[in-house]
């Protein structure tokens, strides 16, 4: 594991530890702590097989209550469990609580791996018990104790005029079509900020930002995105707090996109001239969920018709005669075919990033949505996942 | 090409020959005519970039004239070509109309293959003027000629009691998650058919057969499903005719489905349990489209908790704790995970079918659809198709 030196904002520590759930022996149980009661805001799948940990944190969000702490594990989503998943998650809560010395109900819990294998409670109680005595302001061994398939591990700060700083960590390779959030995205904050004022803003920020990225098309059962505010470095002007906020969670979108799984490059799809904003996210999100624009961007081929195929079918109001597509900066279609050099757009798309362009010419709302090419990689990583 | 002797119903006829549109030289133009007007029914994709084949056969489909002839191209999709697009498509249809003595506005057109490129009008026309020196009974030439990636060409067919014959023909292979119709259907009977009762039957029809089919989520701007009835068999019980032409449109989507672009098996999933068919059609077809789902078919891993993820994410209302799975017919899920000998399963899915039972414990309705695997190989088909 790489140390970037990078910390949590005050009055929160983390701690990671192997508890045995992922067979492979690597970190799969950490948790964060903070020392002071946390305004937060939550946001989690609408997919209606919500796994047990995202129910029990959108039931404790339809409170007004703080939290206090955070338990993740890896390796096992603990969805479609049954009634036994939901005793089970409940429990992993009480446990961290009661090793903390506070309620359950200050703590939140969340789980990703595997879908529809029980938790082993043995192994996750006796690290859970143990978990705490590990406590560090460092955030590299969290990020890397929540990933499954990720290849690297996911984190962006911001530090805001005051001095208050904001730190987001997030997971996430495949099964990335979040639908409110996406698998685990965590941000902490020492700033004060108001729990209402919070609450309102994140649904908006996440559509902007998780929402907005996406690697296969697949809603998992247990994403979920969670900000949490000790207050420690005090007062922040709260348009400034927000923009940051927004700023942290669109990096972690953009590096979740870029690690998909199987993924060489980023796609990044720019949608303008739509009529709504809704309908300028649903066009450029479509793009970057298209199986066939993926695999063209895989393979450097400027086929710009599968935009106008995908624009298409998202059900975003067009005119296809005034329409415009760019690739890499490179106009390609306005209402008709442009004459381009595909051999010198191809060799630009030789790039970390694949950018295309897109007007509807219908209205004047903007979009933007992230994703990745699709390769073998995806397949192999994915045909043989249990067995 | 193999003969297979099929031939089309009473009074129709087909060319096709190669007009130089596919670079490979193969057999890329062809026409169907009947030598009696035909009763019809048309569907076309719900994008809103449709080509210009499907927004004139929409156009004529909205008036109550009937119809002589259907021209079709591989090789271009003739979509996003602008307003020549237009013009070429009307002149396509018009330039066969001439040679057979008949007007236009009977010549239905369809156009398929590359995006954004203008059809190469002196090939099509200098083709168009011998293409119905061609003309014979025999099915195969067309279906092979309306190819694209497809690596074989699909006709099914059946035999009403009054001796009337329904003979289907299909194209698809990439781009097909149809939301209205597939890439290329078309139906030839020599049955009496009410136009009106053609019409009205049609949508549902279309919904439950081509409408359940997926290959990548992909839905192309030049889909379309079209019946032609001439009437030369005399009179059918529409009943009969009407399940068995849906008979026949279902045995080609599933064709379509098993030859999806680097398929190596067909995928089916159904649905049960559902409070609507719509939503059971939701889930079934949610599921064909999961590249999770798709990926684990590939590698005969039963790892079901995709179907969860799925079918949650589909829209269809259901219960967790009273939902069921199976896999190639072994239980594996009944509210929760159930035992199950997994290398056992695993073997049963290597076969050419792999089927998934779901229940979602909430009603009554059913619902099934069809999608393929996903291999490297789709992957590799579209990475370098126009370069």
């Amino acid at each position: 594991m790489t140390d970037s030196g990078r910390t949590f904002p005050k009055g929160f520590s983390a701690a990671a530890m192997s508890a045995g759930i992922k067979p492979s022996g690597r970190t799969d149980l950490s948790c964060v702590v903070s020392d002071a009661d946390c305004a937060w805001a939550f946001a989690g799948t609408r997919s209606a097989a919500a796994a047990a940990c995202v129910t029990r944190n959108r039931e404790l969000a339809a409170g007004s209550g703080p939290v206090r702490a955070l338990v993740v594990n890896a390796g096992n989503a603990n969805a479609a469990t049954g009634a036994q998943g939901t005793r089970d998650n409940a429990e992993l809560a009480g446990a961290l609580g009661s090793v903390l010395g506070i309620g359950a109900e200050l703590v939140l819990t969340a789980s990703t791996g595997i879908i529809g294998h029980l938790l082993p409670m043995d192994r996750v109680l006796g690290g859970v018990e143990h978990l705490p005595d590990g406590l560090e302001r460092g955030a590299d061994a969290f990020a890397q104790a929540i990933m499954t398939t990720d290849t690297r591990p996911k984190v962006a700060q911001a530090t805001l005029s005051t001095g208050a700083r904001i730190l987001g960590t997030a997971k996430g390779s495949g099964m990335i079509h979040p639908d409110m959030a996406t698998m685990f995205a965590f941000a902490f904050t020492d700033a004060r900020v108001d729990q209402g004022a919070l609450r309102a803003a994140f649904p908006a920020i996440v559509n902007r930002t998780f929402n907005a990225v996406t690697v296969d098309g697949d809603t998992s059962t247990n994403d979920m995105a969670v900000v949490l505010a000790n207050g420690r470095a005090g007062e922040v002007d709260l348009p400034e707090f927000l923009a940051a906020l927004e700023g942290v969670l669109r990096e972690l979108a953009r590096m979740i996109a870029a690690d998909g799984e199987g993924a060489t490059k980023l796609l990044t799809v720019r949608v303008s001239g739509a009529r709504t904003e809704a309908e300028a996210l649903a066009a450029a999100r479509t793009c970057c969920v298209s199986p066939l624009l993926k695999s063209a961007v895989h393979g450097n081929d400027p086929n710009w018709g599968r935009v106008i195929m995908a624009v298409g079918r998202s059900g975003a109001a067009l005119e296809v005669e005034r329409m415009t597509v760019a690739v890499q900066g490179t106009p390609v279609f306005a209402g008709r075919p442009l004459p381009y050099d595909a051999a010198a757009v191809s060799a630009a798309m030789r790039a970390e990033e694949v950018v295309f362009e897109v007007g509807l010419g219908v209205g004047d709302a903007r979009g933007e949505a992230w994703g990745c090419d699709l390769s073998a990689g995806y397949v192999s990583i994915n045909a043989e996942y249990t067995t």
